[in-house]
């Protein structure tokens, strides 16, 4: 779990407001702002099972005062409990946890170099996770890689599977479900050891993976409620990364068809959308600040961000670039510079922003 | 405290809808829901003085967006501090906690047998918790039967006492207080343990007992607020269990007056309720797929339920039959099949739904 | 972290309703309330960083159920991480933590021995929390003094520090910032021992400081929202507190302007605020009923309170009697008469109440 505080924050440039959907203080007048005081517990109940629950006690309650929200509740992040079979290779995850879908989603933040995750394979599953069951196997020879990058001190997706398959919700975290449709997921995600190629690559892998998705969802409206139609969602994501060592790239990409308002029907409708990233990092383990890992990601993203009401169309072109300190092993330091060209999430509200982001963020990690 | 996840759920059947105060998945488009996910601190301060808090992390919060609600945020359940008396025979109880109104309201979800609360006992404490402070008296040779019980793995209504005294604000659960009147409430329980009759009865223990209640509440109107004036509210309530060794029977029934709509004169008024259950249930300890217990249940229940906006009446006949396995310790699942007869908890439905209902939960014990 | 229920209350007396802004139950029908609940996680991570997180368990949310609120949510009251330097004699705070401003402010509920803060000093920081980053240095002296007063027993205004120095967001605890102006506060506070003064002194201390705050704030307005234009708050604080050793002094005085309701413009503008408290105690520590606290307490307060809707003016008279027993070193016991003179904390209703009051506190601490 980690702590962050987002530091001094950049006001709106151009036309049309600068807003993320990742980061409500993007271009909101404010300086510091909580993104996540995360609490965690956890704990084996057997050798066969164990639970694990994760709350935020940064979450907002509209509606409080005058229409003004109050910050800071503790809602529900993770809830699951594991059953493990077969040697502890094959999880059943039973509860609220994240939707395998997008290895940088699985991943968690306090991993992640970026401050935010890229838009394409996020607007799949906006806040990650949704209730249902999903079943894990890892093999014994991809487990030996991971233990090994994990050793080394790269930053994995986490504790999840080589393959997942999973049934869920599919209306989105921390939401009432609407319709009986499940929302089905499918992920695969290997890593290969390149020592064998020679010399140049002693110590490199690379991981590659896709997921599929399908689903039917229907988003907020902003006259109330949720729309009538369960909207189709059906999507493919793949993905690539070579672990930094010391130089590494990763990238993925998404396509599909998603909820996303029609301005000339003024309603919701199963819209395509595509959309990735591509980021190059460096791993510098004993620079005198500490360890220290500078990156650069470009993204896109064309498509409709369903959590949003009315499920508006974003259209993302942004450049990131920034360095991660760890001046003592308990804290982390980001320094990010961005050029971002956004739409707002917002149908009732055209064209792009563009702007310049300087941010700094603290993390705590424990 | 336990994790429960509802599994496949009927989609209604009959004229009006289908809905249960208890299982707010009945009836309900969706197929997985988290019915619970609770967190306990606790500690003795001392010899004479302990701490109880528990929350619910899946506490829903309305009017969030386009006035949908948002699921799974951390509210309160009980927050009490003990104080112990005469050798730890008397306890005072300080804070939120349970009002002793009903036996099986008083024992935990993760102990009862059949999936919901019988509606009876349980429209004079929806929530079964209050506000206040209430002395539990357990003599020595009672203690002594509960001990011998708990021993043998037997699920007892908790750790409260054979008698039972208490003054509540009386508005319910996490309510805020509208009037200085206090809720009134006495309990007794008392185990007999009946090796005395006979070979036949080695082992066997009934445990029998009464409530009472006098309270004044203003429940929640449709145009707003709450009621300007406060209702009268008088209930008695018996009990009588055989624990199963192997074969038990459970029964409870209820009189008394409470808020109720009156559709007449559109307004809400102090009228007649009863109801309760008769259940019969099997202990099988030693069955190939672990720890078994077959039930059968009947209900009814006539009257209003005030927690619901405008106090709507209800007019419930159910049978539920149904078996709890417990294939690993710490994991139970509970398959049941009920056949309802059901008014919807809102006044502006008449009628009543009749449905057949095929549930699974999932709940987790740690 | 402490719990308390506020006993039986009286009823309001005199023209207009008499209410507090710091006690919700004073005036309101109803008898038992929770005003506190709070839980704790702390850690260190290493000598020089740690955790502290706490929530507090008994948070209204509002709007729940036709307008009505639902009581008992777990919602932030601190988040931050410490960093020490110099030999822990500095310390750095990032996070949501008490805004230095106001002796009685920065000392916890649990240790102070009135039931509420006085409404001068507390106007400026009500919920005595903001998010941002705070410097606080102790001197080796000053802590030596501090260490052993606590060695002592004596209630001492908390682990901050003799100079503290901040910039916060501003907007108060657990509100979204509205503006890029930052609430700058600086602090001191310095403790002197008496001995040297002759035998009379003997063990006597004798703590004085001021505090200095520069703020811009939006209030929130009835018709929604916040004020458009942010309203400038400088405020200055001055305290001295003589601990009791057997008898002791305590008073604050605040002076300033601060936003505050003009019913001639019906707008918000910024506008003299003062006022503060005088306060006589003793400390028995040997009493057949434990230790034992008995004080009396006088108030004053005009300006406005900026965490209401509109920024209503206050108009604070009070007198307070009380005495604080610890019969069990866990618990401890308020009981307390007060006579107050007060404007309720709405600008649509005018003059002010009189009322006395009999209030009970009972109060676990862990």
């Amino acid at each position: 779990a980690n702590e962050a505080l987002s530091g001094p924050i950049d006001a709106p440039t151009g036309l049309a407001r600068l807003r993320s959907v990742h980061d409500s203080s993007v271009g909101e007048r404010g300086t510091f702002s909580l993104r996540r005081a995360r609490i965690v517990i956890q704990g084996d109940l057997s050798d066969k099972v164990s639970l694990y629950l994760q709350g935020d006690l940064a979450s907002a309650v509209n509606a409080q005062s005058s229409g003004e929200r109050r910050e800071h509740f503790f809602q529900m992040r993770d809830a699951y409990a594991d059953l493990f079979l077969l040697d502890r290779r094959l999880k059943l995850r039973f509860g609220q946890s994240k939707v395998p879908f997008g290895w940088e989603n699985l991943q968690s933040s306090s991993n992640r170099i970026a401050i935010d995750r890229a838009d394409a394979a996020n607007s799949a599953v906006p806040g990650e996770r949704d209730l249902g069951v999903v079943a894990y196997f890892t093999p014994r020879s991809v487990q030996a890689i991971w233990d090994r990058l994990g050793r080394d001190g790269q930053k994995l997706f986490g504790n999840y599977g080589a393959i997942g398959l999973g049934v869920f919700n599919g209306q989105g975290i921390n939401r009432t479900e609407k319709n009986d449709s499940l929302m089905q997921v499918a992920m695969v995600s290997w890593p290969f050891a390149l020592d064998g190629l020679g010399e140049a690559f002693a110590g490199q892998v690379i991981e590659i993976g896709a997921q599929g998705m399908l689903n039917r969802v229907q988003p907020e409206l902003r006259s109330g409620g949720v729309n009538p139609v369960s909207i189709a969602e059906r999507r493919v994501n793949l993905h690539a990364v070579l672990y930094p060592a010391p130089f590494g790239l990763q990238a993925e990409w998404s396509w599909g068809r998603g909820p996303e308002w029609d301005p000339s029907t003024q309603s919701i409708a199963s819209r395509p959308l595509s959309g990735g990233y591509i980021q190059a990092m460096a791993r510098v383990t004993n620079s005198p600040l500490g360890a220290l890992m500078p990156y650069a990601r470009w993204q896109h993203y064309r498509g409709g961000w369903k959590a949003a009401i009315n499920a508006p169309r974003l259209e993302t072109n942004e450049i990131e670039l920034g360095v991660e300190f760890q001046p003592l092993k308990e804290l982390e330091l980001t320094l990010a510079y961005a050029r971002m060209k956004r739409a707002e999430a917002d149908e009732r509200r055209a064209g792009r922003a563009v702007g310049d982001l300087l941010r700094a963020q603290l993390q705590w990690n424990y």
